[in-house]
């Protein structure tokens, strides 16, 4: 049984035998992206979205269809299920809202390690990232208006092998909490204004 | 080809044929959850985690094998893969740290909508939620330390169709706004301090 599946196979990357990369991350890509990012701060700009319908119970189907790079849209197809575990209504189908969370913020500082120590030239051997954090429910079920529905904190630990020096390794921790988007959407405060269409 | 997969067929929730359901939700469940956490706050603390491992490239995939309700630990069985576009050097295989972000958004939010529909009695037809934000990449590339790396903001929009006046809806809109913890984890600073472990 799968929660989520590609909806159409995916345009593959053919990688020219020339290719060059490191830690599977294709450097000419790269130098190209940063490059026009330099030159030109709104090719920059990338745009994403996600459309999740309600499936009944506690189940929903997130759907990606497009982003957009630098005001160019390109299609994507992904569809990402999300449930509860029974305890919380559910009927454990798929992942819930709070793990789908935490494989967004570690997959984000995963990308941040690879590129980095990529553009260093060093070559990785494996990375884990873990993150765990503990809810109050009190908050998610409006008995305490003090209560913080989401995370106080979380705490994060980072294994990480390679041919890098202890030092480049820190130098790299610390550039990907300097640069990773979604360490940042879980750090820091981002605006949201939802609004409602009663249809 | 799939993306992610169900790691062990869960423990499916047998619904006895008089269990009450609102829009799907186990109201014996949900009403014990409440008095459980209202008797006793410490069996609201509820303990999600998630280890991602590197697959190679852009790549990776997040483990989850167990969550805890109240200090009891539960085991689960999810694999939830990540991967970047072809022109933020991946190979498109899945979808990105930022979708699985939004898709965690939005489908804790209708958790929400569908549990506080379910206490009013409220039935449901359709829940629709977009979310979508742009990301300014010069903050991930680190060529700017002024940009933030992850949203200023992101727009979000509810539909909702149910036996619920409008007055109604409004009233659970503002409330999922108070209530929902990946709300708050996207619109607070949640605390984290990576440890790195160099092997």
């Amino acid at each position: 049984m799968n929660y989520g599946q590609v909806l159409r196979e995916p345009t593959r990357v053919k990688l020219p035998s020339n290719a060059p990369t490191v830690n599977g991350v294709r450097m000419d890509v790269f130098q190209e992206l940063v490059g026009s990012v330099s030159s030109n701060p709104g090719r920059g700009l990338a745009e994403f979205g996600v459309a999740t319908r309600w499936t009944g119970g506690t189940r929903s189907s997130s759907r990606v269809e497009s982003w957009s790079l630098g005001g160019q849209a390109r299609p994507r197809f992904f569809e990402i299920a999300s449930d509860e575990p029974a305890e919380l209504c559910g009927t454990e189908s798929a992942p819930n809202p709070q793990e789908l969370l935490m494989a967004a913020i570690n997959a984000c500082m995963m990308v941040g390690y690879v590129a980095l120590c990529a553009a260093e030239g060093i070559e990785l051997e494996s990375i884990e990232i873990r993150t765990a954090g503990t809810l109050d429910l009190r908050g998610f079920l409006g008995l305490d208006e003090s209560v913080k529905p989401g995370y106080e904190d979380v705490s994060t630990i980072v294994k990480i092998k390679g041919t890098g020096t202890e030092q480049q390794f820190l130098e790299i921790h610390r550039k990907v909490q300097a640069t990773s988007p979604n360490y940042s959407n879980l750090t820091t405060a981002v605006a949201c204004r939802p609004a409602l269409v009663v249809e």
